[in-house]
């Protein structure tokens, strides 16, 4: 598991009062640099191999500004080209939002994907999310 | 169908050169601005009574900044209290991103689900999804 | 005077429940569209030349979602080699917000500024901001 | 002198492989929350009194995806009702972007500024800027 701490910004929050919902996929994509950084250890963008395929975002409960929140980030699924990233916003000791996104490891120049090397998918396993 | 044609901005772009895929929650939520009307006319925030429980977001080709792309909006799903809007976002004449988004009638000075009335499921059934 | 009509969002409120500060420079980006297209007319990404020095943005009332805002673009200065857009956002018939961006004619190659040409200039005064 | 460190993310880029101007006033907002503290010590909403009146931000060099970038939020003028908040992004051992708000103290119950207290102007002038 991956953890990264965030403080929620003012502009993140809406007129209802707490996090607008579109916050979520931002948060969830900068938490998963800890994964880019397994396939492009530098995060140098001129050699980016990963492609997103879906995501999805659950809302169990409010998140709030001016309290931080913990961003939780594990590998649930590790395929022959893709894998998914299961990941949850914590606060006020709450499980607040959960969401996973598929991931597809692809090469820019070709437009395809391609398999994800035996070493990646070790390090992958090494955060495998246990229910 | 609600549609609604928009010109993607600069800043909604990345450094892959392409469209964020965080935008589209942006946009998907700002097209269902059609769907908050039925519910709530004038739009008036302290009137508000939807509240969002899930969205899913599925990217099928990549979406592009200096041309105009048409969000489609659908209703899929009627429920007792709640809902499911589906989405599509279309830009050089094919479907590049489709997402649905479960909203929930919801009371906030209670913060309970309620059953949605029979002259809104009337509204909703009018834009149902048709494969 | 270039205008472009937009609709405000429901994410681009913030919990003061008007529109947040930081959404008027996204806005004002995507309006300058069309000056950039005075620049590069297929606003192909591979041949920008512009780049933004320096901009400001003053809050004359707050505006809101639920209702249209029109954004109002003019060229408020022309130079040598950079020039300046004086931008306005209206909503309920008046002027809520403005500001002014200098951009600069720029050699993404070089990293050098390069002077803007005669028949560009001749482009851009006829959006000169008269007030 | 307050100082926050962020890790941009991928999102925060645009297609020319930077990261993008907009969003320096939201991380700027984010980084006034220290400021903000002084007013509103729980930040809590509803007990809000300050209003954004202006912001200039100034480009100086790009800031990129993948290394840390350093907000540092001083205060460069305390005045009745208004004060100053400087700020700067540090990057690559740059100084990269700089940008003065001018914050109103505000009763948003009527509408109109109000005198700041003595105790927070000893607390804002603790900050000062000193070139």
């Amino acid at each position: 598991m991956f953890s990264e701490i965030i403080q929620p910004r003012f502009s993140d929050t809406d007129a209802l009062g707490h996090i607008n919902n579109t916050m979520l996929p931002v948060w969830f994509e900068g938490a998963r640099d800890a994964v880019f950084k397994l396939f492009t250890p530098d995060l140098d963008l001129n050699k980016w191999q990963l492609i997103i395929a879906k995501y999805d975002v659950t809302f169990h409960a409010e998140l709030f500004y001016g309290q931080e929140i913990e961003l939780r980030t594990y590998i649930s699924r590790v395929g022959g080209a893709s894998f998914d990233v299961y990941q949850e916003a914590w606060q006020h000791g709450e499980k607040c939002v959960s969401g996973t996104t598929v991931m597809v490891n692809f090469n820019y120049s070709d437009k395809k994907a391609m398999p994800i090397s035996e070493s990646i998918k070790i390090e992958l396993n090494k955060h495998i999310y246990q229910e």
